[in-house]
């Protein structure tokens, strides 16, 4: 029976797209079923940007819902410090994590400091360490991600 | 009739399609004709920022030709300082204004300016208020605009 | 014989598509074998970005490598300084410039520091002038370069 085995062929298809469709939330690293998806730039020194930023972060959620937007700041040269433990703005910091917002930290920004400080900075527990934060950023924008820079 | 009634169908898309495009231009909000669409940002604090912002809206004026070219302003967080009334830079942008340039001001910005200020600061009368200049940008670029950040 | 006729057209066509792909490369901008092209724009005042965009460049070349990256390093505004002859980092671009990435002066704004400082400003040899940096930028994004602004 011919058609039998296509059937069969047609529901070995359907069965690899279902187990697909169940691995991918497991691959994928930012919220599955968001609308939007975005990828936010911190690499000034001014202190005033680090709040800006988390502002922006901010009215992001306020305006597409939690859910529906997908969001990582992504932190290199001096604005790797909006990242630092002791960064005053850490609790706003956690506060985003809850709501789903990822922090991404340049791994070749920390370690230039780590030489220029002798020993290397402590970092907020929140922050996720990547190779270099433009590669990421790249990296994201290849992956639909829009890029903006407050 | 049956080739009858499909022109009659065909003749009744076309007039669909003739009234979408007399409607298109009221529903656009900038230059319709335009080659380029570019968004241009402003959220820095220092105000050489905002010279810079008006003179590449300058020069991609007289690059591309004021009928050419789309550009809108977006000001937020203190780049909205670029809107205040009595900028420096206020004669400049009624100029930019009369050849068709846009300037948006971030609604979440002035209000909380307002709290800070304990009023709301008077607005250059050009600027028009969005919601939030960040999703102003997504929006635009959505609509096929580029982003520049001078 | 028209099957030759059209093998004749055919084998013109391929030499011509073959003409077209040697001529190529003496059209094209940057490394035509390049997987990734990215534009860098420094725009900024502060001294600091002059080094951070350099940096970023060099991560670049690192992660891709120098022959899987195209760069080009667009200065306009007050981040013209970078293409100043006497400029700090001038031994760094010299090394970069080694390594396939160009280097853009915005005759814009060279024109604007000349008025200023009563005469041309001195560039560094590398640096090539175009029209407008901001125009130069556009260009790129329509070649399918990635806008980085460190």
């Amino acid at each position: 029976m011919p058609l039998g085995k296509y059937r069969f062929i047609t529901m070995l298809s359907l069965l690899g797209l279902l187990f697909a469709s169940f691995i991918a939330p497991a691959q994928a690293e930012g919220k599955v079923f968001a609308e939007k998806k975005i990828v936010l730039q911190i690499s000034d020194r001014d202190p005033f940007k680090q709040k800006l930023v988390l502002n922006v972060a901010n009215n992001l959620l306020k305006h597409y819902g939690t859910d529906q937007v997908d969001i990582e700041i992504v932190a290199f040269g001096p604005g790797l410090r909006l990242l630092f433990k002791d960064n005053s703005n850490s609790k706003r910091i956690d506060s985003l994590v809850n709501n789903g917002i990822r922090f991404s930290a340049c791994s070749n920004t920390i370690k230039a400091m780590t030489k220029m400080l002798g020993q290397p900075p402590e970092l907020n527990t929140n922050a996720v360490k990547v190779s270099a934060g433009v590669v990421r950023i790249l990296e994201l924008k290849e992956q639909g991600y829009e890029l903006i820079k407050p």
